[in-house]
């Protein structure tokens, strides 16, 4: 819970790029959605105009970090693991929010602040009676990511670099995942992706299945984006697809837990158990979390799984996809 | 959850005046708190050198629109009362947040954004694994706060005027609430008071004495808070002291209940049940709101207690002071 970075950086297990935005929770009746044409249960840009009018029409809310790939890297830090983060945020009130949550998260964040340009990106997050969230995103300073961006002393470094999908609808972002995927390969080191959201895979479909076989080592995707990626009828048939494609497959499914494979090993994982369902924000971004610091672990990949679901149920618990409680205690319960 | 404020203010069940304070909530372990040299428990007031200080040292954190009295008056918003609120912001970016967030909690909120001067408060809440919470408190814009501020349309219309404790570690606030308190009553209303923290009672002692033998119509206060109130040796004693000095009192004990007192009406309230306590942050102040909503629907005095009890028992389920979750839905509970 202390500033940090304190670890060097010949010794990361893993850096994010991904964009960096602080997240605006509210709940709300499905009514508002309706009223407010919103796709429940996605995530859909929006233009700054947009996103303050939305936000007039949201109930009171609550502010904190967020960003689907940094999640997963602040909760790979709070499990202990060795990380850094590459983002994009502007030096307002809600930049500062940002860096202070991720660096005292224990999370290496040297990218620097924008001293002009677009705000820091925000997300609103209204979160239904049945814990679904539906997310519009304004990117704000986010757009501002490129290549120039990649450190490339970091990628070199990281034994994983773990990208989100989200970054393919930029295409100056998109080109810095390139970049850094280069990077890692030519040093030896493995290249993680997760799908983000359906509506992004359906955007991006055939560029995501040349990237993923060609240049991912260890893929995340839920029951929805795997399916729109291979455009399946059923999730075994798009499990059959992954297998092909790539190294190693984590793949969830919500409460009916999650499937995980790696050449010809597959784990059929349940759901780790859930007594107060709360909000699903940060679902897929705490299960990476808990994967990927399993794998660092040299956990087997079962226990890999396992950690995955556990990290997914404590943070379901709860309202928005930062971990209010230490998940350190979590890693006992798969060794 | 929608913007609100469309109630005139010719129909105001509650005014409330108070600090508006964004809350920056953390998990923490009770040795840091040890390492900053903080009170457990305890509300302590901090100058702006200081709070940056604590904040680098703070955990990653969650953004909640807090502040005690403003606190009771979203809740009691949100269970459906007519309510209004006076306090003071920085035209900055928490304070745009602090007034979105009781705006569209319901509230009627018009006091103006301080365009110069201090940032709008913040208080940084540090919650132990025993889901106390420890508070430093920097006040800036709040200092503003005073006699001026006191709309006296506002005080005349509402059937009770709702004050802090905290406000009288400020003359100007102090002197804006027997301001306050002299409209009420002028106007044949009520005037509510929460002594706040048992610090701030020993600090203000022999005033609070006076100010409720004289003023005060509603008071609430937690166990330790009449303790310190009446150097009392014994809950009990506090008990038939406060008593004798006031119409109608609500003191609040943690899982021991609450115990409310009209005249020659006592009652002895159990606290609801709690599945998985979280954050005390706001336990009081959401009691306040529950008893408060139950006299105005005239809902008999036990079952004022009880409806207290119940948005208590929710509070401290989540992080932070402000529901995520309707609490209307416990007003069913009780009738």
């Amino acid at each position: 819970m202390l500033p940090s970075a304190s670890h060097s950086v010949a010794s990361l297990d893993l850096l994010g790029i991904g964009n960096a935005i602080v997240d605006v929770l509210a709940y709300a009746e499905d009514s508002l959605l309706v009223e407010l044409g919103l796709i429940k249960g996605a995530m859909t840009l929006v233009d700054e105009e947009r996103i303050e009018a939305l936000y007039r029409r949201m109930g009171p809310a609550r502010e904190v970090s967020g960003g689907s790939c940094a999640n997963t890297i602040a909760a790979f830090a709070a499990l202990g693991g060795r990380a850094a983060f590459i983002g994009r945020v502007k030096d307002d009130a809600m930049g500062r929010v940002f860096a202070h949550d991720i660096c005292n998260a224990g999370v290496l964040f040297r990218s620097r602040p924008a001293s002009d340009g677009p705000a820091t990106a925000r997300c609103l997050v209204f979160v239904t009676p049945d814990a679904q969230r539906t997310m519009q995103t304004y990117l704000g300073a986010c757009v501002e990511l490129g290549p120039d961006d990649v450190d490339e002393e970091l990628v070199a470094a990281a034994a994983v670099t773990y990208l989100e999908g989200y970054l393919w609808d930029r295409p100056e972002a998109k080109a810095a995942c390139r970049k850094a995927a280069a990077i890692a390969h030519a040093h030896g080191r493995q290249v993680a992706l997760s799908l983000s959201d359906p509506f992004c895979v359906a955007r991006w479909r055939e560029e995501f299945r040349e990237l993923i076989a060609r240049e991912v080592d260890i893929l995340f995707a839920n029951e929805a984006e795997i399916m729109a990626l291979y455009e399946a009828a059923s999730f075994d048939d798009a499990l059959q697809q992954v297998r092909r494609q790539v190294a190693c497959a984590a793949l969830t499914r919500g409460p009916k837990g999650s499937v995980v494979v790696r050449g010809d090993e597959v784990h059929v994982i349940d759901a780790a158990p859930v007594h107060r369902l709360v909000d699903t924000t940060g679902a897929g971004d705490l299960y990476a979390a808990g994967f990927l610091r399993g794998l660092s672990l040299g956990l087997d990949l079962g226990a890999c799984g396992r950690l995955g679901s556990l990290c997914a149920a404590e943070i379901i618990q709860q309202f928005g996809a930062r971990a209010e409680r230490p998940l350190a205690p979590l890693l006992d319960r798969v060794r």
